[in-house]
């Protein structure tokens, strides 16, 4: 085994896309920011229990285990940064009002999401916490889109969905966790023969919605015919009008997003309450790029359970679905340390912002990796910048 | 045990450090840019013996271990990345003329370095390989201070030695590593009597010069007292001479720093072979803040030793040290979703940069975070911006 092999899943970002990565940071750190999201920085080590209650079995297998050397217990490895955020909003910050949170962190995974997948995603993600109404998951969900927009990324798409749907068809049906989880895995999957399978001992009314929700997807119509099939509730109803009215309001922003609905899918909504959604993207596949929506009860187990929407995204999966901006062009210098007017002509490019990069003595020919294009040259005894290889 | 207790020495960064941490990271990578240092992000997680070949036991007491569930394998968490950036450099670019690197991530640390120590730094530094003269030595010392500068740090001073001096003194004598680790712990510790007991066996004139070098610290006139006061060799020349030129040229560049030696102090240079330096700063104490030098055999384990010189630091320990800058005034906005003209001035107020904090419905009254200092009002049918409170 060489030294130099990564573990499976496991990469190096190299220069290139190290650059572009780091950009895409900035660029969604910023559009937080510009929305009133501060930044916090969660630790990549926590006690096991502080990462995982709550959040279901999925997370647990997902989370690296070690132990303290200090302290003898079990530490975790964050796979997600949300039960996170919701402790330093229910004990750091413990604000009466709104606290609007962002973050931009690895995450580990003990395995990887797909064949191409990674184990170590750069998750960024922005949180709203402590307003109930559907102002809040619009504001999330135009955060999500504009930053998406600002990053440069083709082809926007919204999903939405909402848990209650598929909580108000099992209202009255007496579940457990694990089986109501069974039945949202098939409902995703759009598996109507596991589905029945799974719902046999149900009333017919029961199993007949959810056989009818796998079809409840598309576009704005779907909530009409959602209210046709569905057995009518008020949980229903209230449901199928927070949805319509994010259709709306999205529709005003004027942004160029399409907006599509599926009644059905709950994958990876674990501890979501409410609305959720998808962005997908990218110029010739749909790629589901962002998740989120509304989980009122993330902080419960930090002792504050209040009202919490937010999303977040991987941004090395972003970085392959957005185009790479060209790289920006450096200055070739040459080095010598006993003339004090190059020294000087170097310090003000650098300090104009300018990447100049100093040949140092044997390496004049070798091929530059930072692309340059213009260099230093003396010119009637002073230093001016000129194309590459001017004559 | 409640939820919501971190473990010793792991903390959350909340907002106003967290921005001015975010920030201190930008503007170093930014100075590391203008020298042509090309971003790298290597994982954290990758195979012990990856992470911890060739650089010595104190890094494997340091890197928390785990078990990889996919392959059975051990892996550690980095405490350094410089071993990765060698990789790197070996194996994935593998060019033949100079490469210079940089990366900026969390390295994560069994043990804290001090009572209020972090056990997750967030590590910066810059590498430069490929050219074994002193002009490397010197791009990454000015590299490291102009970083700093332009990080805001106050009071830069320069503490400058050489690996070689206590080699040089030591050349001749058979002695297991573990001897000459201990013997550089007593020198570093200025601790005579230890040093003294673990060189009864050397010869006199050996043990004579290991007491003098603990005194062998201050400013440039140490140079000529280490040459008087131990034995000759050609090597002790070179490392002297090669000390003298870097803070000679370090004098032409014009910074406002101090510059002293430590010629017998090799803490935490467990991997370095030749000039090795150190970047103290801060408003009352000295803090050292960044340690770097040259180290050529740290390629070696992934096949391809080159001649290699870099600095790091913590930029967690560097946030403390430099003035935090004025929180970013921001503006308040009332929420009315049926205004398109309040949506569009909101926008527009967004794409210039400013923050626009929504006051959602039913938060009028609270406080802000974001210390806004402006609000959005409508005025005569427009939305403006006015001073907060004007009437």
């Amino acid at each position: 085994m060489s030294a130099w092999l990564l573990p499976d899943h496991i990469a190096d970002v190299l220069p290139s896309e190290a650059r572009h990565l780091e950009d895409l940071r900035r660029s969604l750190l910023e559009a937080a920011r510009r929305y009133g999201y501060e930044l916090v920085i969660p630790p990549l080590l926590e006690h096991l229990e502080s990462l995982l209650t709550g959040t279901g079995e999925a997370l647990e297998l997902q989370t690296f285990k070690l132990v303290d050397q200090l302290s003898g217990r079990m530490l975790g490895l964050r796979a997600d940064t949300t039960p996170q955020v919701a402790r330093i909003d229910a004990h750091l910050l413990n604000r009466q009002g709104v606290a609007r949170l962002c973050y931009c962190g690895p995450v580990l995974h003990t395995r990887a999401g797909g064949v191409h997948g990674t184990r170590e995603p750069l998750q960024f993600g922005a949180e709203i916490y402590g307003h109930a109404g559907l102002e809040a998951d619009l504001e999330i969900l135009e955060l999500a889109l504009d930053a998406l927009r600002a990053a440069g990324l083709p082809g926007l798409q919204v999903d939405l969905g909402d848990v209650r749907v598929v909580d108000a068809v099992l209202a009255g049906c007496e579940l457990t966790p694990a089986r109501v989880a069974a039945i949202h895995a098939a409902l995703a999957a759009k598996d109507a023969a596991g589905l029945e399978a799974l719902t046999v001992d149900l009333p017919a009314a029961v199993r007949a919605a959810l056989q009818a929700l796998p079809d409840l997807w598309g576009d704005v119509a779907v909530l009409d015919e959602t209210a046709r099939r569905l057995p009518p509730s008020a949980a229903l109803r209230s449901a199928l009008a927070d949805l319509r009215w994010l259709h709306d309001r999205l529709g005003e922003l004027g942004l160029p997003v399409q907006v599509t609905f599926d009644l059905a899918d709950l994958r990876g909504y674990a501890y979501y309450t409410g609305v959720r959604f998808s962005v997908l993207g990218g110029a010739s596949a749909r790629h589901e790029i962002a998740r989120g929506g509304r989980y009122d009860a993330v902080g419960a187990v930090f002792g504050r359970q209040r009202p919490a929407a937010g999303f977040s995204l991987d941004v090395k999966q972003l970085v392959r679905l957005v185009p790479a901006p060209a790289l920006r062009a450096a200055i070739r210098a040459p080095w010598r340390h006993d003339d004090a007017a190059l020294r000087a002509a170097v310090a003000a490019l650098r300090a104009q912002g300018e990447t100049v990069v100093s040949v140092l003595p044997g390496h004049e020919h070798e091929v530059d990796e930072f692309a340059c294009d213009r260099e230093l040259v003396q010119r009637d005894g002073a230093w001016v910048v000129q194309p590459l290889g001017a004559p």
